[in-house]
């Protein structure tokens, strides 16, 4: 099936580009450019000077945040603890360490003031990673006392999706300790960052063989404010998440292990990088596969605002789904035996 | 492979609906409409009232044609002629009855009025189908007396595209013995009908498989006025085209085997069909397939204008590429194998 390879190929030659560079834009397109040059064509594109006017770009990164701090004092808002950085992500399980699991974060309502400190000093507590996230439209929610310092809506892009608010407004504050594990979105997605920096690995959707989607165990992490230890529990009764296996960043001790084990991703055409600084737009196209990463801004945080519009369920919907469920496998690279009989996937829930 | 049948299914639920009937606007859409509910789904619609202010409408449906015969009396055109009405289209291999290759008309240079009389009174001459027509941007030159009768683009259309004005604008002057057979174009199409009426037959790219796309050798019709008789002359050296094998109106005496040979075409999703009235505009999206008859309007002629526009080549092609090159069979309806060895095509000459 060769015809697969030929696919990643032939959608970069014609339309993504060989370089593996996410195209940029100087100035915010028109509704009918948006939706023509990237929308259709489902090509990401990276927006400068579109949210210059928000005022959260000044206020938001004010010396140890002193305006959110404020702004927010008697806020709670949803904090996502983990061990390491890593919530929504694969990890081993507790009672199989050479098994893996589908590991989402201890959440619990803080305080935002405490919430902040535990995230702008990550040294203070290195067994604890902290972020404040809640992909619940919680912009307009927990952090509707920020409404005013940011635009409600992306104007050029709603527009261009039909003229509805979006579906959901999401606030992202964490620091570098955090990354965000493969995965893909069922929403059109506009992704301003405030402060700091973003780094995204991106993937479009014809690629969805090279992120090896298997069936995980789900868990969650459960910290215990007095140990100061997180356990992590399998749900029960199991239920099985289908998440994408590769991690683009493993320690270099197994970086062998995962290269034999991945090679349609780690020897297939190069991913699409890009970072997104503090005053920029990324379109993420739905449906494409997306790792972050984040470096801090001066405060010690980096902050983003993100809006999900509804997607098309169209043509190329069907074509990914498709796709997806033609089993394949490198021709010269086959997989142990574990890996093959683990193939399938629900795609409406990754 | 049931998941090809699934994707024939899934895109009609998703997107162009389960009842085959094509989606129709009352008044033209905005660019931005047309490119976001037609164009990125590549999906077609019939537009009412979009060139009602066309001098074309009147003028040209004048008795006996008259305006057209005195603008076009010194003018000549390239007439299309046929024994039966199928140009482009499969016929029985002269040398070998049993056998089809792809026959193409006798084109000759005439003037207009004998053209139109040839078209108007088919009874006249049975022996002799006559279709004016021309794709090669035949009414920007041959018909240039004509230009002020419609408008020289669709303007909501070229905005949606971009802006660029139609790579080609073609007209059709034909009866109702003249078929188009299955084909798809590499183009974005708004094809107006002037007098009479347009009947297709719709399919959209994810049916590749269902149209039995094979090689055919050339073969080119030879008119002689002398004689009033075709013969047809494989070219030499043989080239092959690749053409869609389906026709969806087979001789009743044939209609067993073609159903027995062809039975994706026959036995799978209702084809979607519309009928396109004087008057009335068709999108009819790059890369779908179609099969087209006519109705002659009062003067005896059935007319229209297309406008081509360059398509996008992305991602939505980049996956019908993929799927083309998918072999498929039905698994309950094996093909005999002279159909089987066949099955290789290039999407480009289609």
């Amino acid at each position: 099936m060769e015809e697969v390879e030929r696919l990643w190929n032939e959608v970069r030659e014609l339309s993504l580009g060989n370089n593996s560079k996410v195209e940029r834009l100087q100035t915010p397109p028109t509704a009918l450019q948006f939706l023509r040059d990237f929308v259709n064509p489902n090509k990401p594109c990276i927006i400068s000077n579109a949210i210059n006017h928000w005022p959260a770009l000044s206020l938001w990164a004010q010396a140890q945040h002193s305006y959110l701090s404020r702004s927010l004092s008697s806020s709670s808002v949803s904090l996502h603890l983990t061990p390491s950085g890593r919530a929504d992500a694969l990890a081993p399980l507790p009672s199989s360490p050479s098994s893996l699991c589908f590991a989402s974060a201890h959440v619990q309502r803080t305080p935002f003031p405490d919430a902040l400190r535990l995230i702008a000093s990550p040294d203070h507590n290195p067994a604890v990673v902290a972020y404040a996230q809640q992909q619940n439209d919680c912009f307009r929610s927990e952090y509707s006392a920020l409404a005013a310092d940011c635009d409600p809506h992306i104007d050029w892009a709603t527009e261009a999706f039909g003229g509805a608010l979006p579906e959901a407004v999401n606030l992202w504050i964490g620091n570098q300790r955090s990354h965000t594990s493969f995965h893909k979105d069922h929403y059109e997605n506009l992704y301003a960052v405030v402060s700091g920096e973003k780094h995204f690995i991106l993937l479009p959707p014809t690629d969805v063989h090279r992120l090896y989607i298997r069936q995980y165990p789900a868990a969650t992490y459960r910290y215990s404010s007095d140990t100061g230890e997180f356990d992590l529990e399998l749900e029960e009764p199991i239920r099985y998440v289908p998440w994408c296996s590769v991690d683009p960043f493993p320690p270099p001790e197994k970086l062998h292990e995962e290269v034999s084990k991945f090679p349609l991703y780690f020897n297939g055409p190069k991913p699409f990088e890009c970072t997104v600084k503090a005053g920029e737009i990324l379109y993420l196209p739905s449906m494409w596969f997306h790792h972050v990463r984040q470096s801090s801004g001066d405060g010690g945080c980096t902050i983003a605002v993100n809006y999900w519009y509804d997607m098309q369920f169209d043509i190329k919907y069907a074509y990914f789904n498709f796709l997806q469920s033609i089993h394949y496998r490198s021709p010269s690279l086959l997989l142990p035996e574990k890996f093959s009989e683990e193939t399938d996937s629900d795609p409406d829930c990754l």
